[in-house]
């Protein structure tokens, strides 16, 4: 069997894990890894795998089937997303939620001219997540939908602090208002602000002699970030920090609950739940899964930009034998 | 908007929550219903629905888009899916596992000769359950999965119990072990096997002089359905019979579970867990998006027989601009 050859772009947390979950995938292999470093500085740890600069990609053009994109959304996935879209099958995980249209059509616009097939914003939100919010809507019209983030830690939140003045390092999980997630399972179809569904603990390193009292409010007062939930801040030690907090779990619940029958006298409720251990690495994995997807639909000339929502489950299993025993 | 006309096959538990189902959905309408009852002893509840014999349905083909086939798969599936497909786009919850490739085959065969599409097993299992076994077998390819049902209610194992001499009533309920579902919650990827995941509680109502140690024993070692679980059998009277076991909860879990990474160090989990006060109504409310589904692909020409792995969550849902709204 001819093997998927893959390619990643971009060589850090879901770079790295999406090389490893290609080991997991006996159908696929990876063929090489374009970084913006020095590529002499990057050390894959898959045997014989080559590492090119960035901007050498389009001599790759016939040797990989599909390539996956692990930069950020904001830094780098706007650009790249379109770019490698007029050379290349892509998958990424694009998680701007507000942004997804905007950036789904210019992917598109790039993929129908070049007759490539473009999967974004893979991953578990938007992702696996999205798919249950799909499900639930479909399902329990007469429902409400929630989604709920964490125990987890937050990378986006995360950066937004370090670019505090006198922020050293800093970690930032959100947790779910246990009050409201009961609440919501009770199948009262409560409605909830922002503040009432998460909290948000904030973990920071300071320099020396910066105003902790000044970086607390910064934190607690910053628009989109956290001025609309409730927000503490631990300040402690470089030590502390290195040994508690350089994981990265995550996780989250999607619930939709809705009531059916006569009179709706019937509670019905769906519950997704992920508990990861590795937000970066399941990122990943999912976004493997999909290229498998975005390589089937290619060789089904169905061109264009598509989302979780347009794709099969069948398309992301290996072969369509399995399909008859997981049915 | 034109509406999406639907029929249903089969006015018992399940026709019944078509019908509401379909009062969920402003753009569907329900047009007729067949039984192979008398018809004059059917009375729908939505204003205006005519009921005919079950032999009249071919007279309107011209009138119905989608036929919602909602009898048992056992004693009217294996018949009326292949009949139904040669003449309709159909969705079904054909449930008995093991004969789906097989009836899959025989609808196909028919849907593609007609040029109709027909969606076979929906519901939750096959069905939701389907899609989140697929999901996680894509996407933890070094995992495990496991389904686990109830605590509910069990249509067919309630049925094969009414068939014993000397019983007049039964409810079947199937409960997971919980020592079973919290090993695999752990991440511990356990082999169980059916016995260690299920127990089966019977609450059974005996005419008057059974022998009520026959009926145990024919229970508990019945082939299939019993023998291999630990099962516990209950002998109540009508009165309580009746005040306690007419309702039809159901749900349960699929599970999956498996590692990432280096050393596949990083443990993850996928879990969906249903918690349904009607397993009947719910049913109808997942074939009833399914239907939509099947409108869309039979104006696209994509004839045949499908099962919820080729079907797209976005073509479930009522129009693609909320799609970007739950991404």
């Amino acid at each position: 069997m001819k093997k998927i050859r893959l390619g990643i772009v971009g060589y850090g947390n879901v770079g790295k894990g999406v090389e490893y979950a290609i080991m997991q995938n006996d159908d696929m292999e990876l063929v090489a890894i374009f970084t913006r470093r020095n590529p002499d500085e990057i050390f894959p740890v898959t045997a014989g795998v080559r590492v090119y600069k960035f901007e050498e990609a389009e001599k790759h053009k016939q040797s990989i089937d599909v390539m996956m994109l692990c930069g950020g959304s904001a830094s780098d996935l706007m650009m790249q997303g379109p770019r490698f879209a007029s050379m290349f099958n892509c998958v990424d995980s694009f998680d701007t939620h507000a942004r997804i249209p905007e950036y789904f059509g210019e992917v598109d616009r790039n993929a129908q001219k070049s007759k490539k097939v473009c999967i974004v914003s893979t991953g578990w939100d938007p992702g696996l997540f999205s798919l249950l919010r799909g499900l639930g809507t479909a399902c329990l019209p007469h429902g409400s939908h929630y989604t709920f983030w964490g125990k987890g830690f937050s990378q986006g939140h995360s950066d937004a602090i370090r670019q505090i003045e006198g922020v050293r390092y800093a970690a930032q999980y959100t947790v779910p208002v246990e009050k409201a997630v009961a609440e919501v399972r009770m199948g009262n179809q409560p409605i909830l602000t922002a503040r009432q569904k998460h909290t948000r603990n904030c973990y920071v390193v300071a320099k020396p002699n910066a105003d902790l009292n000044d970086i607390e409010q910064s934190i607690k007062t910053m628009p989109h970030y956290f001025c609309d939930y409730d927000t503490s801040v631990h300040f402690i030690s470089e030590e502390e920090f290195l040994k508690e907090h350089t994981q990265m779990p995550h996780g989250g619940f999607v619930i939709s609950t809705g009531t059916t029958g006569k009179e709706d006298m019937h509670k019905q409720k769906i519950e997704l739940a992920l508990q990861l251990e590795s937000n970066p690495e399941f990122t990943a994995n999912v976004m493997v899964a999909y290229a498998r997807a975005t390589h089937k639909l290619y060789l089904k000339s169905e061109f264009g930009a598509k989302t979780v929502l347009d794709i099969p489950v069948g398309l992301l299993m290996q072969d369509t034998f399995i399909q008859h025993t997981i049915l």
